[in-house]
């Protein structure tokens, strides 16, 4: 089978102009058939600040009111991913941006309400492999926000990181598919202050250690979890790292393993 | 050969709730391949107003720089075009969201700049029907907003009206294409202030008559030489009224002939 790439980027990257603009450079020259995948990072905050649109956080998750949600889709959907859209076209890359609710390639559920109503924050439960395929054939570059539907009218924020892990899943039926997740440091790492502490790689055992053990921070456990379900659902081979890994032989970074 | 319908919708229909959802609804429902092309309306002012972004306007045209274009970006390609996606899939309608950066759909070049700089602002070069008719023959219904790309990484804003009459020129080679200009109004209007003095046909010859008996308003003869170019260029059919037009029969409405 051929091998897809499927990239994610969070903030790190696509907050920072230069480091972007850099990373799509390297990205339009990585052959073969790919995906990227690009979370909001600060903007879509930052808009919503500006607009006085108050930000309500929850266990670290921001709770996606009506507002918020128009937010993030004018900020995720339009100035985010078209930029980017337009800088690969600049590359030569034939890249085209989507949402979820484009082509319905990726719908979701509104995240029941628990003890937290979260709010217009979907979770996925279908992605249309057999459409995302079809553009891949054409060599096309599909590039994902994080934004998805419904299939009700309902547009909803969703985790880049699972979109990416779930966009794996779903077409590593049709491709030998590898995951990156890039961010702004080498790996996951043993010590948050020391960049050269990176575990290596990680399977089911071990992830079970350092979380008992509290090497890895809360923050990187939602993410960890995408990563192992993605391993036990068909992909390949899944990485964590700053982007250099994609592009620069001996690179350090995290290699999670069943 | 098959006919094409191509819709542009204007501010009049985007800019009010029940009406665009009514409309939507009625487009879902539509037979046979179709575009919708959706302009901006007032919401982009209204944003660029809160964030207090201002506003230039020259003979009627609004300058667009860079704060300007974010803003554009944001409302047209995020906002109202992935609402307008969203609502079609809710009626089982396959709606993918396209600015001309995607797939490198409709490629534009910055207009000169003469005695007036409109700033980023495309005039289109070029339109990549071959992408565009493989959607269609893949039963996708492709929705555009009013903005393009220069393919050297700059987004440009683009009218709306002039988007609609290349997509459907473009076309012709393709299919027996039918152009719908949807707005407030009838059709064009002998008494702007009688509804129901609506011109049935205009030709090429009674469009010079009308302008130099100064019975067309300015602002509608960009619309019309957008329609002229289309009938002159391989469009079978274009039309200007109300949505209705498209949805009940005996309706009033222009049509354009050569």
């Amino acid at each position: 089978m051929t091998t897809l790439k499927i990239i994610k980027i969070g903030g790190e990257i696509v907050d920072n102009e230069a480091v972007l603009s850099k990373f799509l450079t390297n990205y339009a020259a990585l052959e073969g058939p790919k995906i990227l995948v690009h979370g909001g990072g600060k903007l879509a905050t930052k808009l919503a600040e500006t607009l006085k649109i108050p930000v309500t956080m929850l266990e670290g998750r921001r709770i996606t009111d009506q507002d918020t949600l128009e937010v993030a889709t004018m900020v995720y959907a339009g100035k985010i991913n078209k930029g980017i859209v337009a800088q690969l076209q600049k590359e030569k890359c034939n890249a085209m941006g989507l949402s979820g609710a484009d082509a319905n390639v990726i719908t979701s559920e509104k995240r029941p309400v628990t003890k937290i109503d979260y709010g217009f924050v979907g979770d996925i439960i279908k992605v249309n492999h057999a459409f995302i395929k079809l553009l891949l054939d054409h060599e096309l570059a599909p590039v994902f926000c994080a934004i998805t539907h419904d299939a009700y009218g309902q547009l909803l924020n969703t985790n880049a990181d699972t979109i990416a892990s779930e966009l794996a899943i779903a077409l590593s039926s049709n491709f030998n598919t590898e995951l990156f997740y890039c961010f702004g440091k080498q790996g996951v790492l043993k010590d948050m202050n020391d960049e050269g502490s990176v575990i290596n790689s990680i399977d089911t055992n071990s992830y079970a250690l350092l979380k008992e053990g509290g090497i890895i921070s809360e923050g990187m456990i939602p993410k960890l979890d995408n990563c192992f379900n993605a391993v036990a659902n068909g992909v390949q081979q899944v990485h964590i790292g700053k982007p250099e890994m994609l592009f620069k032989d001996h690179q350090l970074y995290t290699t999670i393993t069943k």
